[in-house]
């Protein structure tokens, strides 16, 4: 099998190679933070959302964040075309680093921090989730409070997720007080019977999607109605349709929730009309 | 300056050369468990609690621990050879090591799983903490909700640490809806007026402390009455003595709460009895 080129601290390696120190704190403390930015025709997707977010994420931890958008750019193009990707994600991991030992206090500001990039193919426009859409089962919100933060703490969502495999299911929902936060690893939307489009308003509760950020400019421009709050498992099962966003799924309709049909059972209207101009508008933004 | 030995997956490196994969789903996903188990006179102090909590947070991970005790007693003990460990700690993490990607879903099982301990050398029965006591910050329990796995997302930890450090304190105490879980890194106890030690009793919400464990033991046989449920912070704040324990820092008096002194602001009587005690008696139990 052909070796993918990854990044990893400045230089280009084959992936066979690409290693950190196990004193690194994204290691021992999931002490980091990551972004996907998915690439059509070679070029990236939302790629100052992912950075903006990146950038944040980091500010909220006070990790260094010594790279600007234009560096990370280069990289990331870079990656693209020593891969040869034409369809995928590039994914990218900031940790604060590593003193050399094990300790739960920050090291000093001048710790080099980790940056590791690497990128995955796979067919994003033309997926069967995405034509046939999803089962999702509801899971419990066990995650820590600042989801808000895109932190490497993924061990729940990894656990909810094969929770769902083990029920016959392809993603789980978060639940927490009744109502729906997010999914696994995508934001959670529902259409009701009267037209509106829902989601639940930004908090410390759910990520900010780049992705649910470009659906809502979209669903506007479209003249769609949109409320931003917090639905009950219900509420979405008894819903005209549900999908979910997220940076490689773009748009991607919910069939079932729990066994529940969601409508007739099939792919929504307003999902693929939103994926299609999801990846519309992508393909025009795309750099 | 002298390089440790470390262990990374059946090899004995220098602590430069121990790395382990950019796909390891430790670095990646924080799907990794660890142990800290301590050092006295180069002999390692409850170590078949260590082994036997490491075991339990596999299993409710369903990840693959393919070493007996034996065999992690061996590497713990070639270890503590090959650094010359007096007094210290052996930190052991366990992850599910990586089938060459990232993906949220478990990998095959016949994965093998990634293992790397190292020691650290510490002074821990004169330690100023233990003679002085530490003073705690309360924080919110902000961390997910099964911290009785004792996983590596320890990034919340680590910022309730920073915030403690921010405002003057040793430690942080974390609070959950008005009453104390448990330390950032450490099971939080109290003597009342009345000379009762109380600590929380076993769930989700906290670790169970191997410590802990042994010092209820020894309460037991120093005929000190004992309840294990949850106590506010007012209540703490109020208490005769408070006081933490860990494996590294073994019972450790907590003389102040968010600056109010606990007791007359010194170390308790029966914090230090109970602290010489488990002293003694891990020398005793000591292998």
């Amino acid at each position: 099998m052909t070796q993918r080129t990854v990044y990893v601290n400045g230089e280009y390696v084959a992936e066979r190679d690409a290693r950190v120190s196990i004193f690194d704190r994204g290691f021992l403390l999931a002490d980091g933070v990551y972004e996907v930015s998915s690439v059509l025709e070679g070029k990236l997707i939302d790629f100052p959302g992912h950075m903006g977010r990146l950038k944040r994420s980091a500010a909220e931890l006070e990790m260094a964040l010594p790279w600007d958008e234009k560096a990370l750019l280069t990289i990331h193009r870079e990656l693209i075309r020593r891969n040869a990707l034409a369809e995928g994600m590039v994914y990218l991991q900031l940790t604060r680093g590593s003193a050399g030992d094990r300790d739960f206090g920050y090291p000093d500001t001048d710790t080099p921090p980790t940056l590791v990039l690497f990128t995955q193919a796979k067919s994003l426009v033309d997926s069967r989730s995405g034509s046939e859409g999803i089962r999702v089962v509801t899971q419990p919100d066990w995650r820590w409070a600042r989801r808000d933060i895109k932190t490497v703490q993924l061990l729940y969502p990894a656990m909810a997720k094969m929770a769902a495999k083990a029920a016959g299911a392809d993603d789980a929902w978060m639940v927490e007080d009744g109502m729906v936060t997010e999914g696994a690893s995508n934001n959670a939307w529902m259409l009701t019977h009267d037209g509106t489009l829902v989601t639940r308003e930004l908090s410390h509760a759910i990520l900010p999607g780049i992705t649910r950020a470009v659906v809502l400019e979209i669903a506007e421009a479209l003249s769609l109605r949109v409320e931003e709050r917090a639905f009950s498992v219900e509420e979405a099962q008894s819903a005209k349709e549900c999908f979910v966003t997220s940076a490689s799924s773009f748009v991607t309709p919910v069939i079932a929730i729990d066994d529940v049909s969601i409508g007739d059972g099939c792919p929504g209207e307003v999902a693929r009309r939103l994926r299609a101009a999801y990846i519309e508008e992508s393909r025009r933004r795309a750099i």
